[in-house]
């Protein structure tokens, strides 16, 4: 199967998956996520496009002074030559040659209409921009990768002139000719197909770049590397243009826990779920929750018939331990569940419920009571404790009662606008009185509460609100409207989920703001 | 190919969607959802499981009397009755016959190790339950079909036990067995040669139920088909437990724009994305915009690269035309664009920009420079168009001058605090103070100032803020990070959006509303 010994795993995230709406990376978040990569152990980056993009340019400069990747390969993309330019003339293959990067990524069209539409110009010049850039390349010491751009619908326009166009990239030296399914309209056993022809054709060494457009990214790669294929281009957590390229780490998930193919060094893929976390949160794209393998919900176990079953072997409802990828399995909490998920998340935290039927029961209606008024303790498991330890030891924990609160903005002559939240209460024994401000009223609120309760308990001057979400409820239009906020607030160590409802979201705001507190301070034994 | 005649798309949204994290619907939501999947026209729509959850109870109650299907038909989803009780003494399975439905899903173990240590009984008890249930449903009266779950797992643990099950359901009057890959483990090859063998062996009619676990949900579910099933499960947005079942509508469209197999009724297929919409708004769950087909990224463009191209034929960057599916193509306008597709999105909001190059290269450079400072205007059509307008005319469009604002939200000791803006302006030569109040200083402001703004204009009156994003640009850590607001208005027919920067979220907010107003006065001709 690997005529060539080595499987090449290659992620364009930097280039094709920059190309996502919405997505706006700086150089500096590039050099992150490319450190990140290599933490994954992927064998090929691709940093982006230097001489086209500015920003790119400044990627690889600096990448040759701060990088260093243990794992992979830095590798520059550009298309060939200008059309009647010669390759050593042309600045832009300059740039590709003097980026630092050992390897280049070539993009040639390969579907005649695109050099014919898009090029202007001939099917034998676009061949010879081919043949001359790759050559002059590898003549200056680099590795060459030809992207087949528009390969398949190429070939399905024109079988022999895309076929020419690997055959010419192969014969200049390019070791991997990568068939693009660029509109992403491929289906699997197309895809199979036309991989078989090509290797059995042309002999060429073939890499896949599968992108999302039929749902198929995944499925496409695994189906081109079931025919030969042994170079795999996607990006991490699917990102790209429209639907996005294959997800790469869905990918080598499946090929290496479903198919037995080693195709990361080994032990790396356990840390797959903390790598997508962590590239997600440089992207500003929060994680899709239904992501295979790495999403937060990957794992998670809603029904209760499901839940019943997980208590005696996980494996009966898991398709993998969820551990090889670094992630965990979590039963969640709602109103689907029955006392079977409530028992086991209770567990779960610390609590054993089995030994009292009575108060199993009364837990699963309160939580079924405060879930219909719009809490949800599933993604908020500091909630959910403080009401286990509240109806198991009949007490809430508390540190502090609030008297009032208030958070005003407005306008200011000087600037921007200012929040300024000021807040009453007591704790200890003391009554407090703090004003506090925020680059909004909830960061106001927070910055006021924690100066205020930290004048008792110093422990809450290094807990920090690290993320905040809000979902309107739709029990009506307009007035009706319940609001829920989820809070996440972290000590340094670990973080903690807290949420909090109202039909006003700086009210819910203040509800999550609190728990997030009482449960923080709970924790460290106060 | 069709050995039955019809094929049948089935929809288990109201059931198996309703497992994913998060996701709460209401009995009145699922009437409303009923309503948008049977306008899309699938054949059945799964409406969960009476009997066992008392809010499906209630569906199946209430739909008898409101739901007025044109296409689908209702199906009610329980399992096998209990070992060791007869089918017609069963509660749980009178709650099927008694639904109303005229088609009952049963789920019935075709694992063995499921029948042993989830359901605690013997092979044989559980063949019993199959033949008996299906049995005694069909002698009711109701058409019956079998979800075996865990089948490829039992299929590969034991095939002649996972077989025997099908058979004794197909003998016992079921109309189709849907195979169901329960944990999502599934690899496309493998299904196709699991249900070949399948359909060689006992004859049955095969229908398909995937999971998205390993990222190949759509493509298990075209495997299954061209291996010869006629009937296809999943959900739309690809709802579902952990990382959800298959994606209906990608794998309908699949199958009628490239299998060219018809298996809707005519002419809906167009309404597929306004409908994914809606249901999307139902569930609150916003739609991925990198969703195939009707993900509102599924046919934007950005790369300066394509839209340079896309000017001379759509056709060579997209996979199939966005219209067919109820789509549209979109051309993005960001810093990775280059004067190509500023000039494409300047000609789609009506101003020529190519006769002059010096405006075309100044818009350009003030777009960059505004992205610099973290506009975006890739998703706000309406911000870019006041840009346009403002740097080709040379002056803004302005309604009213701001003297000042101000938002407070403090405790009330009635009960839930509540949010008091006050904004200071002056409109058509007249200085308005108004006062107005929300369930947050956005909602406040927005009133306020709407009011102020609506004693010079009346025509605000008709607008309302329909959507709200707000997203941190980390430029750094703390006090130096830029907030992003983009907001959407409605007047009632359609709806736009603009964009507003500041390190204050209510800053920003505001800039994105006084946009929101002045583009909306500027549409109405004022």
């Amino acid at each position: 199967m690997d005529l060539h010994g080595d499987f090449h795993v290659y992620d364009t995230t930097l280039r094709d998956g920059a190309q996502q709406e919405g997505l706006n990376l700086s150089v500096a978040d590039k050099l992150t996520i490319a450190r990140q990569l290599d933490g994954l152990g992927v064998g090929y980056i691709e940093g982006g496009w230097p001489g086209a993009n500015p920003k790119d340019t400044e990627f690889f400069r600096r990448a040759a002074a701060e990088l260093d990747l243990k794992h992979a390969r830095l590798t520059a993309f550009g298309s060939t030559r200008r059309a009647g330019v010669r390759a050593a003339d042309d600045p832009q293959v300059a740039a590709l040659r003097d980026s630092g990067a050992s390897v280049v990524t070539l993009v040639a069209k390969s579907h005649d209409r695109h050099v014919d539409l898009a090029l202007r110009t001939t099917l034998e010049e676009n061949l010879a921009m081919v043949r001359d850039t790759v050559g002059h390349l590898r003549a200056e010491g680099q590795e060459v990768f030809l992207d087949a751009e528009h390969f398949f619908d190429g070939y399905r326009a024109n079988r022999d002139y895309a076929l020419e166009v690997l055959r010419t990239a192969y014969d200049a030296g390019a070791s991997v000719v990568a068939l693009c399914d660029t509109n992403g309209g491929m289906l699997p056993d197309w895809v199979s197909d036309v991989v078989h022809d090509v290797i059995d054709t042309t002999g060429v060494r073939v890499g896949i770049h599968a992108h999302n457009d039929s749902g198929c990214a995944v499925a496409n790669s695994l189906a081109a590397i079931d025919a030969g294929a042994t170079h795999v281009q996607g990006c991490i957590n699917g990102y790209g243009e429209r639907t996005g390229n294959a997800d790469l780490v869905t990918v080598v998930a499946n090929l290496e826990l479903k198919l037995a193919r080693s195709v990361l060094p080994p032990g790396l893929l356990g840390d797959a779920t903390r790598i997508a976390h962590a590239v997600a949160d440089v992207t500003n794209f929060p994680p899709a929750s239904r992501q295979p393998y790495v999403g937060s919900s990957a794992f998670a176990h809603k029904a209760g018939l499901h839940a019943s079953a997980i208590k005696v072997d996980p494996d009966l409802y898991q398709h993998t331990q969820p551990e090889r990828v670094g992630n965990d399995m979590r039963l969640l909490v709602s109103d689907m569940a029955g006392r079977a998920s409530i028992e086991l998340k209770g567990r779960e935290l610390g609590f054993d419920l089995s030994s009292s039927p009575s108060l199993l029961a009364s837990v699963t209606a309160r939580v079924k009571e405060l879930e219909a008024t719009g809490f949800t303790f599933e993604a908020a498991d500091a909630s959910f404790e403080l009401l286990l330890e509240e109806m198991v030891t009949g007490a809430r924990p508390t540190y502090f009662e609030v008297e009032s609160w208030r958070v005003i903005t407005e306008t200011s002559p000087l600037g921007e606008a200012v929040s300024e939240a000021t807040v009453k209460l007591r704790a200890s024994g003391e009554r407090h009185v703090v004003t506090g401000e925020g680059n909004g009223p909830v960061n106001a609120l927070d910055q006021a509460l924690r100066t205020a309760i930290g004048q008792a308990f110093p422990e809450v001057v290094k807990f920090e609100l690290i993320d905040y979400k809000v979902r309107i409820l739709d029990q009506g239009h307009g007035t009706d409207a319940i609001t829920r906020v989820l809070i996440e607030t972290s000590d340094g160590e670990s973080s903690w989920v807290t949420v909090g409802v109202g039909h006003n979201v700086i009210e819910a705001s203040w509800g999550a703001l609190v728990d997030g507190l009482t449960y923080g301070l709970r924790r460290q034994g106060v």
